[in-house]
């Protein structure tokens, strides 16, 4: 049964504050995920939080209505520990505005190189980094309506699981496969599966448009800052670029990420 | 000769303090560049500022240092009023942290409809309506990335010379043409120069990779909160559709014009 709160300095809303740090979260594999959309999303692709907190009087839409009645299923069910708490520990807890009375604490979605699903054809997307959590969630929402298996993200800097990654991919997190892999990891393993690999940069000879890619195929992007790396250079089965009439840096990793992946759709005729 | 300033209670100052406010931006249509490379770029365009606010000491990188050098020239011609101003002054007129010591006020760059230059074949984009400055910004550093003749704005409520446009477009407001005009001047316009407009709703049967672009075009846009109006419905020669494989909102505006725009550059071989 749910567990009422009311005192601010509880143990548990001390614990969700102390995950707001990555470092915090990062010990615990759990991260935090706020407002009616987001946990409807995450609920409805399978995921179990941990721990949901709610505030009634704050849960009006829909959505979150049906959320509510999902995680009491879950609670009673014992698979999630169901917290209903004030509306002044609610504003403690919750960093943006209109949360929708909704927050869930869930294990971290991030899965193994072998367990990224494959269709066939393949189709992954591989980022090396991204700084911004607001552009791997760009991304994420690019990946997801191209359609692709998995997104592998090769730098160990970039911190997957930040609440903005969440709220900025509007959930599809929880629905595009999702790993990180070292290069050298991510390499040996599309070469064993026979995925060819398609680099995009901004000085090949080679339009996008021109690559062939219906076969299983695996669009590796550089990072935000610096591009492709040597060793993706080198790696890569094919280097490709996506032509620019403006300035040399007009197009974000997110467009051109987008630009890549549809292409894929556009030749597969989907 | 450049003016030294060294209060804050200058009424040169307190006049760029209030075209932070859309308001005195419109009646006076002026705006703000900050930023060493936007006001670079801005230069690089032919925009002659009306007044421009040098901090020499925060005035570090090369591109800033030339940007200055250019900014005492159009001094000495009269045709920008140079401030050089103290670190205190710069750091209340810059909103900004890294802004490179300078700071722009430069005239309202929208042009008349007439005025968008037309190459052959044509090739437009007209967004109805885009609430985010960030978005704004981001569809032009793809329209100058692929190369469209111009981008028309449908909305008046649009602040196309918001400073957040500056930024996210990286200065590209100044090297893409841009206009605002109501629907119907826009359709009006495009008719008579044999243009053919082509709309992205989410249920058109006609992929818009199947859709003819190569000769003379516009992109329609709808709105990131309401899509296309029922007046663009019914004047677009065709509708197109994106396939969207994962939840129906994954494709936000940007990357949506993104995909659209580069069809018609894949089309036309470029």
């Amino acid at each position: 049964m749910a567990t009422v709160l009311s005192s601010v300095q509880n143990e548990h809303v001390r614990n969700v504050l102390k995950l707001e740090k990555r470092r915090a979260r990062d010990a615990e594999r759990v991260t935090i995920v706020e407002g009616a959309r987001e946990v409807a999303r995450a609920l409805a692709a399978g995921v179990v939080p941990v721990e949901a907190y709610v505030c009634p009087t704050l849960v009006v839409e829909p959505d979150a209505a049906a959320a509510l009645a999902q995680l009491e299923v879950l609670d009673a069910a014992r698979r999630t520990h169901l917290f209903i708490v004030t509306e002044e520990i609610f504003a403690r807890l919750a960093v943006r505005e209109a949360s929708g009375g909704l927050l869930l604490l869930i294990p971290y979605v991030a899965r193994m190189l072998a367990e990224i699903p494959m269709s066939a054809p393949a189709f992954l997307a591989v980022i090396e980094g991204v700084e911004k959590p607001g552009n791997l969630g760009a991304i994420l929402r690019t990946a997801d309506a191209a359609g692709v298996d998995g997104v592998i993200v090769n730098a160990g800097a970039t911190d997957i699981h930040n609440p903005n990654v969440v709220r900025a991919s509007l959930g599809t997190l929880f629905s595009v496969p999702i790993c990180e892999a070292t290069p050298e990891e991510t390499v040996a393993h599309l070469r064993a599966l026979g995925v060819r690999t398609v680099a995009a940069v901004p000085d090949a000879a080679l339009r996008y448009t021109s690559a062939e890619m219906r076969g299983p195929v695996a669009i590796i992007m550089g990072s935000e800052a610096y591009g492709l790396s040597q060793a993706w250079r080198e790696a890569a089965d094919l280097l490709v670029s996506i032509p620019m009439h403006g300035a040399a840096d007009s197009l974000n990793l997110a467009t051109a990420t987008a630009l890549m992946l549809y292409e894929v759709v556009r030749q597969r005729g989907g």
